[in-house]
């Protein structure tokens, strides 16, 4: 098996992924995409910035929008297990020789702000404000009406070594993809808070972020939101689906934001929460990997990402291709 | 508008589709795709031939299928309103000098055989064997869990020459595609019962027979059905969907039988049963003509279909082309 | 059988049921109660009326309310078939001595107004104003979704002669309630539009409105709309449901307006243009009758209803009485 | 606020509820009950005994049923983290003076049999066989499609103690409700491993087991098993709903199997992974706590319990009592 034994007793304690920043160029076209059509909730905007949670979320973001000369991705965030965790965290960065420093950040308690090996920024907290519960306030869904952020996946150029790094700070393989004549794996799914991912990593010129997820109820969501896009506008933003992913079982849609940062609508994956959950191994060519139904993905899909602010590009050596869509 | 008046005083009422019979090559993995994974339940076979019904329906068979040396379709039936529209329907086609015959048909009565003028065959009738009521036996629900036959959909060199002949015997054209340059009708959706439509006509090589729909209670039933084929050998027949029809407002799903007939699971059309009600005009390169969320037809869709028993086949002089996946 | 045999070329056509006219006493709060929560369209309104529409009709009205002094229901709407019908009605009713005048109604056209053998106020049209078309417009889509005014439910003083008056007039009944012990019906459904009814009659202090029924497409538009009530300030006006119907297989759900009006949401009952379908009958005593899985119905449900305007109420003198919640 | 802060470094790592064990007097009935109505895979059966897994899970089961003169409970399972925590557990309940042993469970390696304070069997393991992934074998899929075992729901006599007990080894309150006379905690939702809950404890004579849930994908699945149960001669065995909860906003049935141990078919909670998640208080008056669309639990549900094999019954002294149908 070509993925690393999760560590059980990770460095520091990372809880789930948290919240997205992205620089976008169109502030007011990007509320009407995420606000007004997907039917994320406002929990606070000004001229610049437009910060974003879904409706059984109790913190303060899960994405942030920020007015920006070129688009592109600000940071990911993720959410630590208790105040000690920030220090350690601190440390192992440090010992790596990566940047490491602490932050103001808005609505946000002590947040560490690094960058993985391959210059991917991140940062970690304990504390974001918490808000009002509003699961039950039913006449705010609208949309996809959008539960919880559910993962990030990510285009990278050395998967291997991005498993072997993410598995370092605790993250648990769970599905992955394996290019059978280099016996390399092509895509990883990890997760920290018992699904089956909360970042993945796709063969590809990156680091670049592939896409954010949401997590909504059920697949009749996922169609109300294509009927509502189709109807008003958006129909070109819908690059892929429904369908169901053979990797994770879940149900998908994947649409594009008005900068073509790619946002997934997923339900119905899997609990993950056993540490002995044996990783499930897909090959490279099995057309049902991408879509259990047989469709393959359009070449978009595979070739476009969203770039990390500050972050180098890199191409991958490992050529393999999955099935593309003709 | 290039579709005609409906005619509201037909010279007989046919009440709606009833059934279609196919002679397929193999009755024991027709069986497997009708039965076991549609879930259409068997209401007799024998040997040669196999007779089915959906859930809600009471007459005995909406498909047979016919052990055969070649795949094609053998009629299209259609119920009559009452015992005088038999004849009254024989002496219609009679006076147009199509062929005319009543036959002995198991489990039906008295039965009018003939074709249309493209030499589909057609049969009509007022009485079908009765079954007891199954609809609340849920333990006989699997597979799509079909509730009803819902429609024909057929390949037509002519068109509106269809549209004419069909509006005769009382169909009501309730969507239409126009081609823009020649101003001719490209296909139509016609009804008798109180939907979208009975019949629809698409523009291409014919007659064929390009589909036949099967109604479904809604869209987790055809998501139910694509996992189910998806992993039971079934994936290469999934050939479009799921989706959502501009035209028809329906969801759907295309899927072909061992014999490659096109089978559609369809739900959430409309109520027609106002003969005022007024034709929508669809454009041919409208991409949301076909699909409302923009994913255009495959090849194959466009192109294959089954031949009639004794229909001989016809070009069309329309090449009008709409929009095909690449 | 203790039903009559269908009257298949009754002396008028009746196509559908089509509208209710509700005087209401608050209108603004019944703009609340049908446009904001249940989300009916308007069509038009001014400071003492408001006209609705569901999402797929395309008929200017279903329900209209108006402002009044002491809440009632103003009449049941008809749509005949063609223009003819209209004057054949206005014979049929003034030859059995029931008041009829042909008046004026906003939006309609030529429009008989009578009543029934028990004075509940019909009125009958062929032409209403017709509107653009919205069923693809998704981001009007709000409440239930209601797709279509489906059916009137009527207590009855005299259910037998009840259905014998409206089977002369067309209706056919797919369904009844039988007392064991007297013979006598106790309840039956009938339609002319093809599902299983456009008027139901219920034994009861009549005649009285039992409920109003809305389509929709599908089980979890009830479960969203209970949702939404039940946060909204709305939770008292939910009086029973959700549930299935053992009668016409129906998933349901009811509610009452401000005045007490109950208007049920329902989906997923069935086909039933064959005019051979033969009625399914049930035991009063039969607790899955009422609902498949067994719960009984509220006293409230069996007892409350709306007055129709100008019509006099008399008991029923069949007293058997269904299963009734503690 | 009532409720104890959560201990984030718990003396032994609890990964989530894991089994139960169902001491049945009919083996064969529970058998239709459980594999053919609920849908459970049997992953091991012979004359005496009937081990069950649901579709997502991977351990060898979830429910036992072993055939024995008397009905009761056998013991509740829990999945411990690493082998270590097991004799960290084994510590910890013996330094409270509880009964400690390993044991031989068949399909489990090593096994920590216990009571908690008030004599519930308990048993923690950390290793189960593990069983090929059925996820997506979907023609296994049947009844509701139970994906896996989600929570235990417990009478007891001393929710304020329990909760206490049971917050020192690690879990976290999620929702809670209060008797606002006496400021005791009438019943508690408690979690590990990410949901709403994996135990919840009630009010009322103890110990008792309230109910076992099964998670299932959606509201449709539970409507399903509705119509099974309600048409196979089950329809007895549907207690209360189907609604959705205020707490944990969850959609709910709950049915009885032939013993009358009570199952919940459950979904649509949320996550709460977060350490820092405020419960959610309740008042024990509010009716829309226990049913969001107002609608309140039957006697049976908040008086009968299945006993614990070997737990001795004592009455609650808190006599608060929530809203009952009448």
């Amino acid at each position: 098996m070509p993925v690393p034994a999760p560590v059980l007793y990770p460095p520091f304690n990372i809880l789930r992924l948290s919240h997205v920043e992205y620089r976008v160029t169109d502030l007011a076209r990007s509320r009407a995409f995420y606000v007004d059509t997907l039917g994320l909730q406002v929990t606070y905007e000004d001229a610049g910035v437009i910060y974003l949670r879904a409706m059984e979320e109790r913190g303060h973001h899960c994405i942030s929008l920020v007015q920006s000369q070129r688009a592109n991705v600000g940071v990911l965030g993720f959410k630590l297990f208790d105040a000690p965790d920030l220090d350690k965290a601190a440390a192992y960065f440090s010992a790596r020789g990566l940047p490491v420093e602490f932050i103001e950040r808005p609505f946000m308690g002590r947040t560490l702000r690094t960058r993985d090996l391959w210059g991917i920024p991140l940062e970690f907290y304990v504390k974001m404000d918490r808000l009002p519960v509003i699961t039950q306030q039913y006449a705010l869904y609208k949309g996809a009406k959008p539960l919880r952020i559910d993962h990030f996946n990510i285009f990278a150029a050395e998967v291997d070594a991005a498993v072997d790094f993410y598995t370092g700070i605790g993250f648990r393989t769970t599905e992955y993809t394996e290019d059978e004549e280099t016996g390399r794996v092509w895509a990883a799914w990890m997760h920290r808070k018992g699904g089956v991912h909360d970042v993945a990593f796709t063969n590809g010129t990156g680091p670049r972020l592939h896409h954010t997820a949401l997590w909504v109820a059920n697949p009749l969501n996922v169609i109300d939101l294509l009927d509502l896009m189709a109807t008003t506008g958006w129909v070109d933003a819908i690059e892929r689906g429904p369908g169901r992913h053979g990797i994770s079982n879940a149900f998908f849609l994947y649409v594009r934001d008005p900068d073509l940062n790619r946002i997934e609508i997923y339900c119905s994956d899997y609990q993950t929460v056993d540490p002995d959950l044996e990783p499930i191994r897909w090959d490279l060519k099995d057309p049902q990997r991408q879509t259990l139904w047989g469709a393959p993905a359009p070449r978009s899909w595979f070739e476009e990402g969203s770039l990390f602010d500050g972050a180098e590009l890199a191409d991958s050596d490992l050529k393999a291709r999955p099935i593309i869509a003709p």
